[in-house]
């Protein structure tokens, strides 16, 4: 029997044409539309390296609302297993060092070695000023319209523990959606260094050349937790006096006694507008991650950072519940008043308090 | 009418005779006769300068019986109106710079120009070797003698917080006892220095003249801490080695930032055998202090060390709750284990905590 005839309303195939959306765009319109995509979808998404869905869990991460905080902890866990396989370098240095050029530079030249790069910043005066140091984005523009870079600003919150909660949580998110680069941004407002400090694998600290008195006024804290200081502008005329200025930073970080990583803090110029010396120090943070990789003090370093976060916490939960309990409030002014006027010694001011709140 | 004849009973009054005890003596034996006399007793015999009373009321205040707490408390209480009116240095120093022998030397100036001089001691690892840096008194054979000086060795306690209070309280006890020039002594074990450092108005720190490298492995927050850097043992064949180690503290010191209280730290040398520039290091320090009187920072300064004081503690106190809370510990250990494990965020760790601690 012949087949039968081909209905009248029947078409042959035409030759395969290309979607009309692609499926990263498709996947964009898809999470945009969906006003709330459950957690496992977002992280289907975060998992094949989807931004659209990276950004909206982060968004979640980053909310304030009581109701985002069990969906965003369930992206989280569900992120885990798939983080922890990355480079987190923490950089810092005062307004003016040229810290967006130098990223920008670095985050293009480590994208070129082939490299998956995102960039944060922790800056909890950003709250202040509704900006933020990486809100210009306009600062990378290079970076920012490099497919294997996301830039993400600085989260918005009331204390330094909450923005940098949020970002590590970030940090987290990022890993899990393919970026092997973390760079984590902070200017030296307050106590953001150390969080930043506490929550990456490598500390670049990034000055300029002055004029001759490098080491004055620097924040002690910062020279200490330095892996590496990176001295921006060496070009044109400044080359002699970044050379200088080498000099004395390594004269300086010699009188600090020994890291426990084993590693000695190292030196180098570079220009991230010429590019000069960007190559040498991604060159000595991988002679620092060889070391450190290979004698343990990474994976302890980090599990120490895991710990150190998870009491943390629990001291700033602790507080702020005190602190803000309304039977509290008032009876703390009380004592406080009474400290500052000498009728009661601080530890039994503290101990009357306690027994208030305990119920004892 | 005649006045009766006196009774054959009755004698003259002889010549006035000297109390067989001392009024001093009298208030010892009575103290060690009472088993527990009352906090007025004590704080009347600390407010006459009765050094036995105040050594019994330290004793109750360093005691880690619930039972004294009450009466400790009470006796403070009593004494604050009379305490903070006197001079606190803290002296640090690493072994061997002769620390015991400069508080000796130092001690035996001050009680000559009539100040009334008490030595306590911060020391944490004192709990542990059941001895203490002051315990060893015939280090201080002079001063010990002197009856202006009072010395206490460290109060042990099985945290840096519970040996920085009893020895905050002891000096209150001092102060009210009429001691004007209180020393403590510490040396650098832990956080000991940052807690002698926030109770005292004036920091010193002892060191001796090395090798020409001064500066290594100093521990870089003592520096910053310093209002003075003084070089002991600059005597004989070290005058010169001590001079030369002097211009380079002195440069050192330069690095840093100016301090809130305007005083820019000074370098002294100065022997404590042969007492050569012990004056010097009283003159620097009377300079400070007019600085500081005048500028009102001494004045603001004490006020935060008690407001500090008072957070401290109750910091310490909530987190001690939580910790030995007996419905907590399985589970904060299981939680630190997925931590480690990298099973749950620290932050999705510490709130899960929260939520059983507070019962939400």
């Amino acid at each position: 029997m012949a087949p039968p005839d081909p209905s009248a309303l029947s078409e042959k195939d035409g030759i395969p044409q290309p979607e009309t959306v692609s499926s990263d765009q498709a996947g964009q319109i898809i999470s945009r539309r969906q006003k709330k995509p459950s957690p496992q979808t977002l992280f289907d998404g975060i998992s094949q390296s989807n931004v659209s869905a990276l950004s909206r869990a982060i968004t979640l991460v980053e909310s304030t609302s009581p109701k985002h905080l069990e969906a965003a902890n369930q992206i989280i866990a569900l992120c885990l297993p798939r983080a922890n396989r990355s480079v987190r370098i923490g950089i810092t240095g005062v307004p003016g060092v040229g810290k967006s050029t130098f990223i920008e530079a670095f985050g293009k030249y480590l994208t070129g070695l082939g490299k998956k790069v995102a960039v944060l910043a922790v800056d909890p005066s950003s709250t202040i000023s509704h900006g933020s140091i990486l809100g210009d984005k306009t600062r990378m523009e290079d970076l920012v319209k490099d497919p294997n870079a996301y830039i993400r600003p600085s989260a918005s919150g009331e204390t330094l523990g909450g923005v940098a909660r949020k970002t590590r949580e970030t940090i987290t998110l990022c890993e899990a959606a393919g970026f092997d680069t973390i760079i984590i941004e902070t200017v030296g407002v307050g106590q953001s260094e150390t969080a930043v400090h506490s929550m990456v694998d490598f500390f670049l600290l990034l000055k300029i050349a002055g004029a001759g008195d490098e080491l004055q006024g620097i924040k002690r804290g910062i020279m200490e937790m330095a892996d590496a200081v990176v001295i921006n502008k060496a070009d044109g005329d400044n080359v002699k006096r970044a050379r200088l200025a080498k000099t004395e930073f390594n004269r300086a970080l010699h009188l600090f006694p020994a890291k426990k990583s084993g590693w000695m803090p190292k030196v180098e110029t570079c220009s991230a507008l010429t590019k000069d010396g960007v190559d040498k120090v991604w060159g000595l943070i991988s002679d620092y991650l060889e070391l450190v990789q290979g004698n343990g003090y990474f994976a302890d370093k980090r599990q120490a950072q895991n710990q150190y976060w998870m009491m943390e916490t629990i001291h700033e939960q602790l507080q702020r519940h005190f602190f803000s309990n309304p039977d509290m409030v008032k009876e703390i002014e009380r004592q406080k008043t009474a400290v500052l006027q000498n009728e009661i010694s601080p530890f039994a001011a503290a101990q009357s308090l306690m027994d208030r709140y305990f119920n004892r």
